[in-house]
Formats: structure tokens, C-alpha cells, sequence
């Protein structure tokens, strides 16, 4: 007997707020697959509570006595581990152009998020994560968090802007990946759950093609996403 | 019996520069399904010559009695016409996920490599053309073309500052495709082609990744791309 899969997540203040973009692609890696998966609160400074995994980032993996860190490498183990069940990547050549839509998000879409939602994170963390985080943002940015921010106006602008080439993909078919979502897909709207979780900011005008692809992968699995906690507008 | 296949090119004023993007892009998914064809040199104002394709846009293949043009209709019309080939998309996921990356290369790097060739491009078009291409292009940039380019050094840090996400990516593996390229990888390869075929500025430091990445393309089928008219310096 096998005990249930656990998923080490990326928790506010509110242990029910599970806001990393990383965590996110992992989730609905797992729902794509239709594996049952329990979710524990993990905050920035509880480094112990995943040294098991031998390395110190969220998502955490464990399932059938395994331990996968880092969410690539988990959409590389269950795709691998239920070759059966829908395909998160539809083929080699499709895990490897899915690699490419992830290094997109990470490159373009992770620092234009951060930039808008830097502080509305901060408010939000554990007491106990706030220095933390404070601190290694800073360095990255080399700037206070309040002045990564600066005008949210233009923030928001440019997130917009870092979306053109999806929206362009959308003339031609719903999904990154298709007909159908799959791991592309979940690498991208990651990155818009994770504003979504952590801020009351609208990222999307509601007549952007990337809006409608936002809500249908929040009705994906029964609502899963769109059930989260989240701090956006109710009826986004 | 079937007349060898035709594809309408662009070209300069020398009628053996063949230097768009997206014919670039035809030209190798020609070659990775071992498809021989006769190049037609095309200027822009000859729009007429290609009035049977119903359209006014180069590529243009005609082939087995087809004609096809659009180049990414062109790269699926091959993998349809030659499926037992080397795939251009490793199935329909992967279809899929090359359009995501088609449009990225569309929407982020058209405009900046156009920004830094424009008036390379200008200077080597046929001179019926010119009038043309100054028009429509200082009317889509709003500004004449000298200004566009401004400052070839902030541009050229544009371009690569655009190229941020392939960098990322080569990190994991050799092509965007994965271990051998593919036509995801012509979609980005055609736009340094491009620049590559117009411009006497080398737009990749040698220690970039993407350098060496497009060192591999351009030594694919026999070095296709290489052996083609340029205007870069020797050795790129």
C-alpha cells in the first residue's frame, strides 16, 4: 500500500494561500493526470522541512516512496510514471518545445509579474518570511520593493505587453498545446495564478484573448483553480 | 509526371540574396523533408506573379500541383504530403506548441531585428521596390526609417535582450526541438537568417548560446543555411 501523493507548496500568512507560479504548474501537472494529491503549507524560511528533497525550493513532489523537487522535473516523473493516462507533452519533440514555453514564462512573464505584484506578496506572507523576503527581492532587484513597483499603472502595461505572443498564438487555436490544455499551457497560466492568488489587481482586460484562455483553465478540472484561494476581483 | 517543386522567394537586388525570414523558415522545413526545390527569385512590387496564390505574400510553394502559401501552412502541407519523413512537429502537440513559438518569433522578433536591418534591407532591394518598402515600413513604424534604427547599438542590445528565453532554454537541451532541430527551430533560426542575409552586423556575441545554436542550424543539410548569399562578416 502506498501512501498518498504530497505536494509541498508555497503558503501566505493564510495557510490556505497557495501562490507560487512553480507550485501552480505542479498542481495542474498532477490534476492533468488525475493523481489525488495532499497539499502541505510550506513558508520561505522552513528550509528543514524540505531538506529531505536536498535542495531548499517549492514544489516538493513525494509519491510512491519518491521525492521529485523543481516542477519540470515533476511533469518529466508523472508523465514518465502514467504513460497511460493524457500526455502532459504529447511526445519527445513536444517535452522539448514545452521546455522552451517554460524558459518564456521564467524569463518574460516571471519578472513582469513580480514587478506588479512584488509587495502585494510581502503583505501577505507569514510574519516569519517577510525579512527573508524582503531582503533576497531587494538584492535581485537592487532596489527597495516599493520602487520595483513604482507606477502599478505601468506595470500592469507591460505584464500586458509580455503576453503579445500568446495572445497572437490565440488567433489560431485555444490552447498552447491545441485543442486541449497540457503542460505549455499549465507553465503559462502558473504565472497568472500566481498574480491572481496574490493580488487584487484585474491582469487582464475581460476582451484580451489571454482572458478567455485564463478562464477556461480555471474551469480545467472541475474548477480547480478557480476554486483557490485568491485575492483577485470575485468573478475573475 | 510531377514538375519539381517551386518556392517564390524574396530577394534583393541581387537576385541570389534570398533573405526573408519566413522563406528562410520554407526553406528548411524543405530540406528536413528532403523535398528538392527551384527557387524563384521575387521582389516586393511583383505582386502579380504570384496573383494565382490568391494572395500577395511570399513564400510561396507550388508543388505536385499545389499551390500553398504562408509558411507555416506550407511546413504543415509537407509534414501532411510526407509523413513517413523526418517530422517537422513530432505530432499534433507539438504542431501545436511550434505556433506558440511562430508567433513569439513574430511578435518579439521580427520587430527587433527589423529595428536594427531596416535600412540594410533598403539599401540591397531592388531599386523598383524601394519606394515601396520606405512606405509601408515608415507608415507601420511611424517614423522614417533612419530613425527607426537610431542608435544600431541599443538595438543590437534589444536583439539579444529579446533572445533572453532560447538562452534560458539551450541551457537543457541543444534545439528547441530537443535533440535534432525541427520546424519550431526554423521559426526562430529564419529570423537570425535574416539579419544574417542583409546586414553586415554580427548579431550574436561568440560565447552566447544562441551562437552556437545557430552554428548548428546553420551547418544542417550540408550547410544549406551557411553557403547562402550574405552579408555578414566572414566566419559567422
Amino acid at each position: 500500500m502506498t501512501a498518498p501523493a504530497t505536494l509541498y507548496e508555497l503558503a501566505g500568512a493564510d495557510p490556505d494561500l497557495r501562490f507560487s507560479p512553480h507550485c501552480w504548474k505542479a498542481r495542474m501537472a498532477l490534476a492533468h493526470k488525475g493523481v489525488a494529491v495532499a497539499g502541505v503549507p510550506w513558508r520561505f524560511t522552513e528550509k528543514e522541512a524540505i531538506a529531505f528533497s536536498g535542495q531548499g525550493l517549492v514544489p516538493v513532489l513525494v509519491a510512491d516512496g519518491e521525492t521529485v523537487s523543481d516542477s519540470f522535473r515533476i511533469a518529466e516523473y508523472l508523465e514518465t510514471r502514467y504513460p497511460d493516462r493524457p500526455s502532459l507533452f504529447g511526445g519527445e519533440t513536444g517535452r522539448a518545445i514545452a521546455r522552451f514555453v517554460n524558459s518564456w514564462a521564467d524569463t518574460a512573464l516571471v519578472p513582469a509579474v513580480a514587478k506588479l505584484v512584488v509587495l502585494d506578496i510581502y503583505e501577505r506572507l507569514d510574519p516569519k518570511d517577510r525579512d527573508y523576503f524582503r531582503a533576497t527581492r531587494e538584492k535581485r532587484f537592487g532596489m527597495p520593493l516599493e520602487q520595483v513597483v513604482g507606477d502599478p499603472a505601468v506595470r500592469l502595461s507591460e505584464l500586458r505587453q509580455a503576453l503579445t505572443p500568446l495572445r497572437h498564438m490565440l488567433q489560431h487555436q485555444p490552447f498552447i498545446c491545441g485543442a486541449a490544455p497540457a503542460y505549455a499551457d499549465y507553465c503559462v497560466f502558473g504565472m497568472l495564478m500566481w498574480a491572481r492568488c496574490v493580488s487584487p489587481v484585474e491582469t487582464l482586460a475581460a476582451d484580451d484573448p489571454v482572458h478567455g484562455w485564463r478562464e477556461r483553465l480555471l474551469d480545467a478540472y472541475d474548477g480547480l483553480a478557480r476554486g483557490a484561494r485568491h485575492c483577485a476581483p470575485c468573478g475573475n
